[in-house]
């Protein structure tokens, strides 16, 4: 018989004896389009079960890394606020073992509560990477403060300005964009050698640094990554965020979060292959 | 030039010449399992555009009817208790005016502040008839008092055990069948004849009554309706359903909900048109 | 090697040869709402490929009967007159062969022409079963004549009204209400009891007749068949089909069309396996 | 946290304490038509999640049964002789343990070495009750001796032909034909009232024998489960379903599969939640 | 409650205050392939809805453009001589405000006249700019003289070779590839690098001139838009788009059409809202 | 009427006055995650109708090239050995003709015997180009020897490891990627300047040789091609593979395969648009 299916198909450890930390988050509640990002955790968990062990970017074996799959947090639905305590409380509780956790999504807000605890317990060592289409800079959305159209808005006031920087953001208000131009976005519509200068002169700066890396699949162009609530063509490629990856491989990463994959969107499934092979890079690097 | 789509494209009249009242309220932040039901009123009013004015069921034409369609609410996401409230104000404004009113969800949670309105306004009059897949009537679901899944336990608690009868219920804990079943619920498995019998014996005691209905599309076997949340095969067919409307087409109905469709998860666009069929019986009827 | 696919993968036959002729007439030029029957003949071909040869309602095995498949007819797309005209020439010098010849659509439109040249051979012996959701009565559409949503009245007028009779039809103005009620439509809503009655009562009368079949495949009720350009609920069970094959397998049948498939509605395949079916039992009826 | 799903949500427990086996079979390699029956298992356990714990059906309440889930056989690709083996001596090891064992297939011809163990156990106590739309009883089929189109002929060789009866039979050779009205099929074309004389009848002659249950889920009409590699038009519903099920619920069973789910041609998710109910029946009966 | 969506959900203006003309034409008669770009138009406005306000690309607001939406033509099915010339008319009666008009179809065929009703207009000053996968420069096709595959054709013959130029073509006949490549043709397979040197060059050119821009959706890679009838792989990216878009956005634009979009094939939705944002990008620039 | 349709809608030719010989396999027995690939060559077949005669890639026009199509090798299902067998010996009656060769898969397995039988026939001049995202070059794959992941280990055995060279391959095992960086792989991370210095270097050395090419469509990034079973992102575009092509277009190709399309899995159907033009170029060029 075969034993139960794990992600990756791999072993896993206990808490204390592993590397790697994997939590579900399944919130989707302010999504203001399409929801579904809930599946998120559950999609990327079986897609993973269909991926080589082995990262021929990073030249590193998935079989070599201790993985503690923590399950999902359950969300009570339609309480957001409560659920960015309940969000709180459990990742503070993991974040006590000093290994890297990685959180799949749900909607991008459970970012907020997940850098909030990273910024308390790294304070100013604490740099956010954002890869994103949408700048999710406003104030508030529709009336609600805490939304996935807010959540780096609150994230900026949390770890300043300074310390956070975008990729592939290409949509936002005029306002929005206002700032995160200042904030070494790297906008789609560049060519890539552009790309390359952008990525390269920022890495360099993060030596030393606290890494907090969260990955909106809508990042990427919707030709490959249809299954998310606001697809926004001009994307980046697959290959474009390797480049970032194998830049990136020498920091220092304390936390990582992949949000927004709505995979009932794609029925191809696609976009789960994509989110698992995300996490698969996000365990290994 | 063809004039701007309108529901059903019929000239649409002011809320002062109106008969009927159609208002979308696309809120779906409890529903546990696959959400979507937010875009029910895009769908059912898209739909519309596609099917005939005239009903052979009632023998009437919909162009004889005036309808005023006021829009969707505004919901903010992720607030359930705050949507509550937004949905009874605006809600209680219509009310005023004393004409059927026909509102399109979003999920069934909806119906209460819809029903408690009417309760508020017409008293030990109401009886309410509710078309569902599930009995609804758990206390809490997930720990969450206001659910989807709570919904009918809530009305209830409003207007009386006696004052509600269920149609096509196969789904729910022991706790809820043992209470579903007293209230006169025609249960999937029979065969048509005792569902018959069952429609006949009950429709003539409500005789002078304000009725309201609510139609959680879920009640339709998902051979038909796989456009909803939480499918659940048994259901009844259309032409059950045309049966019952015949059988109840002279009550005093006052106010009127179809809820839980889910239009993306039916790629083939049949969910959507059986909403928009229920909403022209609902108008003409 | 295994031979090039055939319909049904049998050996086919010469026009001198045979006893059935298959053509494909791929026009949906006048569809108002969705369009794409034109794909239904590639459809139901491809599809009849997986089928049984024989059929258990009818005793009998499709290897048993001569076939000849002509393919399809060329249409120029955008000009619905011309094409009457070709399809008229096309199937008079099939008709001058004797043989059963099945039409496949395609909208519901090519009936005109089909059942005008069986007329022109067969005159006051024509008797035309239509199954269909719609009634097509009307006397335009949109400011047009021809159309698929007038298919029947132009054939009423050629062969006389009291020469028709339809079965499940369903939707229509009130106009059309008042013609199909008097042919002898079963309207969807009713009983199997009285379905089966209307169906025995009119069968003892078509003895001796000359019998045109049209078969718009939205008869069927969209749970079964949701890749059709107007699907509507209420249609008849793939049983109820066959209840009135069996009744009407004696009858001296010379024409049959199955029309308004448009397969790419339906991603689950099930719509063109119903075309390929029905296709099967009129070859050997 | 929640912790980790496992089948309907439900504590699980060991082989020792257990009173109902559940093991997944994913093979379908002798699917001649559309496959995918092998992502059956994970379809029906993903399902089961979104499930009710009560049957309002048989009265019972899933959480008052133990269940042990076995995980899936692993299966080798593209050798059948091989795997029908390996099938067979897993099989074997649980069957000792004298629990009735729900298999999760995977394509029909599973059942053979299934139901071959379930015969060398129980020996002439066992009768088999097939469901299903096509009677399997070919010698060979594509020149091949063990496929999923003639497992039920194997079948029959080992328990003998008056030991077996199907429901729902309405395709095959006329061949097929002539053996599979003999064991008191019943045929779909019938009207309801026959159906349940037929099951009636039978189920009385069933008293003390050990009955083994075969469920190809393209027993169900296509307009409910679209998901399966040759849906049939003409099929079972839901509710037929549930009727036999209470006939049989006070019978012996000792074994049980549910196969021919090919759950991605059905995006709509209701095949596998199907398949699911049909999982809770039998593990509750 | 919220007001009525319009598209973009912005005020809409009437035609005296406008700053710009939507026009819906929902023709494809003429498509040879796969129909349903008549659904283009309400696909377009649906998605608008979704979308930002802001171009980054134009770093320009939608919110300060005046909009006025003439709704949709409305369009006889199969009688493609009238369609061209309704279309002819009602566009001639927009064309006297002079105001961009930004015409969503439909197939390509309707941008004959359109640009017909420019050159009649505005005379040698105008140049066409042709974003397309296919020539469309045959001189009949199947038969039929106006077809969607033979409008530049015609186009040509009105306003001369050396007054249009194309993007992105890379299907035709030998006979087409001929004109196409003298027509400053950017073909697909090219570099990076000397596509803008092609973009470049031939912008200066147009200074002065009045533009007419015809995007028929499918130059876009099928990676992006699936959502077409004749999707050709090798196509452009959308920031290849964003780029022309640049360069172009200094030329004096008189007309837009965005054409070819049948978004039924594109489950994700994707295709609708690359539809959507050139819509915004044609209304700003 | 129109002809019966064949590939590209050419005429025909016979083996023996043919320059093209195209061949269906459709086999899939050991896809290990999603299967049908045994739809390939019916999928290529059909969208072989709606594709252009004339590449402007190559130059020429399909009408131009003599082609025989000789339907599928008839497959028995569940017996790989078997298989490989029937696949050879069908294929060496083939390769007698001395004409070109373009088989349609099925899987990548079956590649094996038709190199191998190139290899009998061509000896040490034949070299192997293989477009693929993984690397095939294992040597057991879930204990089956003969396997799509294994196949291009049993094809090094047989003609060398300097006799091959991989474009496209992103995937594999920490020891098949040792083998695969000395072979000439194309890696799908580099950048676009980097891959054309690859392509031309070892064009050049290939000169004199018999070349064999064998697509596995999954080299193509999963944007443009999801419908095949093991999806891989950071893939090729369309136009990486045009420029191969052109590159290539001078050698001697004696044998072609197109494997691992497996249709089912793109609803928008340009998965097989895809396949069918790269059957227009293999068999052009």
């Amino acid at each position: 018989m075969r034993e139960q299916n794990n992600i990756f198909q791999q072993k896993l450890y206990s808490l204390k004896e592993t590397e790697r930390i994997v939590i579900g988050i399944p919130f989707d509640g302010t999504v203001s389009n399409r929801p579904g990002a809930r599946f998120g955790p559950r999609a990327i968990r079986d897609a993973s079960m269909e991926i080589e062990d082995y990262s021929p970017y990073l030249n590193k074996d998935i079989t070599n890394i201790k993985i503690h799959d923590a399950g999902d947090i359950q969300i009570p639905f339609g309480y957001t606020e409560t659920t960015l305590q309940i969000i709180s409380k459990n990742y503070r509780q993991f974040l006590e073992h000093n290994k890297r956790i990685i959180a799949l999504g749900g909607e991008h807000l459970i970012s907020l509560p997940l850098i909030e605890e990273q910024y308390n317990k790294y304070g100013s060592d604490l740099f956010v990477i954002q890869f994103d289409a949408h700048a999710d800079l406003r104030n508030e959305y529709l009336g609600v403060r805490f939304s996935h159209a807010t959540v780096m808005h609150h994230v900026v006031d949390i770890i300043g300005p300074e310390n956070y920087s975008a990729i592939g953001v290409r949509s936002g208000t005029k306002g929005e964009w206002n700032i995160i131009n200042k904030q070494n976005n790297y906008f789609g519509g560049s060519s890539l050698r552009s790309f390359s200068d952008f990525v390269d002169s920022y890495v360099t700066k993060l030596s030393g640094r606290k890494i907090y890396i969260t990955v909106d699949i809508d990042v990427f162009d919707p030709s490959l990554v249809s299954g998310t609530g606001t697809p926004e063509p001009g994307g980046i490629s697959y290959n474009d965020f390797i480049y970032v990856l194998k830049m990136i491989s020498q920091l220092d990463i304390t936390g990582v979060d992949i949000v927004e994959l709505a995979p009932d969107y794609d029925n191809s499934g696609v976009s789960a292959i994509v989110g698992a092979s995300i996490l698969r890079e996000m365990l290994i690097i």
